[in-house]
């Protein structure tokens, strides 16, 4: 059991905060942007909250954060009562933000500069993945820290690596939704193209999905996207989040991204459309507009 | 246990109809364009090869053909000497190529004109599909010619299913390859990236491959793209004649498929390349030059 600090409880900080609690046994602290949800936080599973993330931070062993974008979590970690200023020597910062490498890397420098550590940590599964405590976990640090802070991650994960030095995690989650996007755009065609020709969408998915063409999405996505239901998931505003680090990561390392920069634009179609909260497989809609 | 023909011994065709003999127990006779094959196909399952497809099909109650494209197919079937010419009144013709829809429905057409019956049943699964009888089949065409096809065709299958009317395998088909092609360009992009961005491959899928990310084409072909190795597989020649066939298709039933429009282009690129036989997935390749 440790002191534990959980910064940032959205759709996917709450209940991760929530296993740290309940399924780690850990003495959680929270702190959130907005009161009202840490209050909220605490009357359903216990502990403290705080009013400031260096408030929150000050005893811990492990300060988790998870928030919007680099903006925001370098706010929480070296702004203005940022916890980074309160961590005593030896804790360690565990950020679960999709965010760039640099700032990962940034981080890991300011953190180690007072005595602390740092693992980038972002994670991916979905709002489904952190309320059932199952999320993947994709790690950048130094081994020795990633395996004193392993034990403490699995109270909401399934699987957790390490993928190099810091900022390695960030770029792993980077590649996944590189997959993905050109994978659901492809699946987005077929399925559209599909209904053009009259097919019977579920007898088709049935038979092609164990085969050459099957895929997560395929398997978990053609019903809703047969249904035009769209309401749910993971949301094009964040895919877009999402893809812009990519992209910007890609102009620095040279890699070509021609499918993923055009579904980006497509993505960008479907926030004009109204879809910004819109699952990523809307892409359907866009075709079918 | 029935007397069958099979017309077409390509990397397909040879070892389905040695399925269809040793597995089926089918009284199997062969034809191929190039004669030396049919008798190296005979000399190793048994069975009988004829000099033309229509002398193969004269006594048949099942006539598969498995051949390149729509113009081979009418040659052997309602070309001179095709097999349509001398098919016995209520036998079944099963065509294992990836064509048009269009052609399907003219050979549905032509059966039917003879007393004949007619089922589209493309394949996917490629070469190692075939050589283990564990091909998906895709059919298309009346309920109870499919039923009573079934059970032979299921010599080379591990899941067979009706997809609707004559032509509806080949939509599905279709369907199968437009996935793909987003996918695997998602895939080589997510991997080129990677690499560039210094990450372990291996150690990468094995986190990301369980998740949303994940899919067939992830788990079978990430260590070869890895290692840059492309000289097997589904060759890139032929993905090209399939994504025209639902490139055309798309025109006709206005599907708008911009991803596989832009793969097709992209596969074009590796044809130039040198890679008219590399596998699908050899997009990576293009991406590395």
């Amino acid at each position: 059991m440790a002191k534990v600090t959980f910064i940032g409880l959205g759709v996917m900080g709450y209940p991760m905060a929530g296993h740290l609690k309940v399924k780690g046994g850990h003495d959680v602290t929270v702190y959130n942007r907005t009161t009202e949800k840490a209050e909220k936080w605490v009357a359903q599973f216990g502990g403290r909250f705080a009013l400031t993330p260096a408030d929150a931070a000050k005893d811990a062993d492990y300060v988790f954060t998870c928030v919007g974008n680099d903006d925001d979590l370098r706010s929480v970690t070296i702004g203005a009562d940022g916890c980074l200023s309160a961590m005593k020597p030896g804790a360690v910062l565990i950020d679960n933000t999709t965010a760039s490498a640099e700032v990962a890397r940034e981080l890991e420098t300011a953190a180690e500069a007072r005595g602390c550590h740092f693992i980038d940590a972002p994670v991916s599964g979905g709002q489904a993945g952190a309320e059932n405590g199952v999320l993947t976990v994709m790690c950048g640090g130094k081994q020795e820290i990633f395996e004193r802070s392993r034990p403490v991650i699995d109270a909401y994960a399934r699987m957790v690596g390490l993928m190099g030095p810091a900022g390695s995690g960030q770029l792993a989650k980077m590649v996944n939704q590189i997959c993905i996007a050109g994978l659901v755009q492809g699946l987005a065609e077929g399925i559209h193209f599909g209904k053009k020709a009259g097919l019977d969408i579920e007898a088709l998915i049935a038979v092609i999905s164990k085969g050459a063409a099957g895929s997560w999405q395929m398997e978990n996505r053609h019903k809703t996207m047969n249904e035009g239901k769209f309401d749910f998931g993971f949301a094009v505003d964040w895919m877009r989040k999402d893809l812009a680090i990519c992209l910007s990561e890609a102009r620095r390392n040279g890699a070509k991204l021609p499918v993923t920069a055009l579904v980006d634009q497509f993505y960008g179609d479907v926030q004009a459309m109204g879809g910004k909260r819109w699952d990523t497989s809307s892409l359907l809609a866009r075709l079918e507009k």
